[in-house]
């Protein structure tokens, strides 16, 4: 039974606030390569691992998430796509692709394998099957289509419009024939969302004194969709600058370190005057779409509607910076972990 | 022609914060009696007038709200019933009993006829044509079936549960087959949602010194639908207390003096958590719909299955008091103002 190394990202203790690489320790353990008989399980090689901001809830002490928290001293968990090294279930083979839950480490041996989805080596990047095929793609697209209600000509706004999530629907939303402003927090991606994502406008939050101010400037008529990634005093400015039966589809709150936003949302009021819709949603009460979702993105890609922008970082080594960077914005696009490209 | 004295309630300058009885004045004005040749409108004699929260955006300058504000040294205007003294609308005859938009005076001249309605006087007080059957019986109907999608067996929370809107939400969810939980500002109120109203549970929001604990103790298992007549603190931990899939209707912000809630809702995160819906509804939107409420509260009323508590001031003079007690829960019940019986 052959047995490797096997390096691994582990908790070390449950997170108060924002994640920080001390957080995490980079420890060299071991693997068998081998799928013990009878346990129906994979041992995988993994290839690249998503850095999702949901993963920070699950660092954090039995709070009421909607899913468990990681155990200090264990390998974090998260979405990732994986090469099968050895099977004992029917429905997979040494050699098969797969992307779903998997641990941080260089090998993992998967046991519940629900929810792992075959997937081929084909034009479409490997990566993208946590990224743009992956949750983040299929939150843009739940959230669009099933909680924004939108409709051509609507003006559509969207914050952290470059990450994971927002390039996706910035992008779906032109397709559908909406008017698109981004906001972002450099330059670089200000200019990304504009020259390569095909946003209409974008801008830099952190050049301006006034959100409020801001939103006025590129919505003298007001939003009718906000796709919220955020969260906090954006989400507050985006209240006031709703049209009259605008939705809002909060999907993260990035800008929120902690449970509770101590700054605190000032206007509400505003949901009454213009009968607005504010609606949070995961993008798993929405699995029946999927293969819907799948055949559409991956059509827009081939036939080139679509781009996907991503920022990898080599090495499981430069997984714990790759994924505090997130609340930093330090990510360009969405971030991805490559541990072994093959 | 005859003219009359004509006592009126003025405003006597915009309001900022929460409205006191300074801001207004009783002055004695005169009316003509006669409705103009030609201008299609009516003299009125006001028996009812409603006070309702939703006026006092209407006392400040300029907000961008949903109806203008008020000038000052005008009289203030809004729901109530009154008699036809004089017509020149061929719609409308002397001695008919109309409800709909006019003014704090014992006389009215009403050029914008399209509000009225022609009511009868039956069985049915005629005051509650500003309250049961009027915008707040209908602000409850329309919110609790059209914004809450209420299923049999839901458990709902109502805030302001004594009041104009709150008591009839209560009363339709118990008919609906909902468990259904009030809170009000007083004990008498909270003896009234339990022995009068036949909610299930009421709590006196003003003796809890922690409304998430409250919350907790009257729906352990949480809350499907929140119909939300005051915002702030309350909302906050409502939020908290969701069950997934919840509904949040806000129908008011009694409890906010302003149009920024200094305060903040700090636990919006709870949305994406627990996929809550949060929306803002005006009753107008929904006037499609007024028939089939008329009709189907009016049939619960004549058959005994609701109740309808009113807090009847009586005299023009003590109109700006009664409106001002909203603010501050004085009253119980609808808060109306007679200014005459007949």
């Amino acid at each position: 039974m052959e047995v490797v190394k096997n390096k691994q990202v582990v908790l070390k203790w449950f997170v108060v606030g924002a994640p920080t690489e001390k957080d995490m320790e980079v420890r060299e353990g071991t693997a068998t390569l081998k799928a013990p008989t009878g346990s129906g399980g994979l041992v995988v090689k993994n290839l690249y691992l998503s850095c999702d901001p949901y993963m920070r809830g699950r660092m954090r002490e039995s709070y009421s998430s909607y899913i468990p928290p990681f155990q200090p001293g264990n390998v974090i968990e998260g979405f990732g796509v994986a090469k099968v090294v050895d099977s004992d279930n029917p429905n997979f083979s040494a050699g098969d692709y797969v992307t779903g839950h998997t641990g941080w480490e260089e090998y993992s041996l998967i046991t519940r394998t629900e929810s792992l989805r075959k997937v081929e080596k084909n034009d479409i990047p490997l990566s993208f099957h946590v990224g743009l095929l992956g949750m983040p793609g299929f939150t843009a697209y739940a959230g669009f289509y099933e909680v924004c209600a939108p409709k051509k000509g609507d003006y559509v706004f969207v914050s952290a419009a470059s990450g994971a999530v927002g390039q996706l629907v910035g992008q779906l939303a032109k397709l559908h024939g909406c008017y698109v402003v981004g906001s972002a927090g450099s330059k670089q991606k200000v200019q990304l969302l504009k020259d390569k994502l095909g946003f209409d406008e974008a801008f830099n939050y952190k050049e301006e004194s006034d959100l409020n101010a801001a939103l006025e400037r590129y919505f003298p008529e007001g939003i009718d969709i906000y796709f919220d990634n955020v969260g906090g005093a954006m989400l507050d400015a985006a209240l006031l600058n709703m049209k009259v039966h605008g939705r809002v589809a909060v999907c993260g709150m990035v800008s929120q370190h902690s449970y509770t936003d101590s700054e605190g949302i000032h206007n509400m009021y505003a949901l009454v005057r213009k009968r607005i819709r504010v609606e949070g949603f995961l993008q798993s009460d929405y699995l029946h779409l999927y293969p819907k979702f799948l055949d559409c993105v991956s059509n827009y890609y081939r036939e080139g509607k679509i781009i996907y922008l991503e920022d990898i970082a080599e090495g499981l080594e430069n997984g714990p910076s790759a994924f505090v960077g997130l609340f930093s914005g330090k990510n360009v696009g969405k971030q991805v972990v490559c541990v072994a490209r093959e």
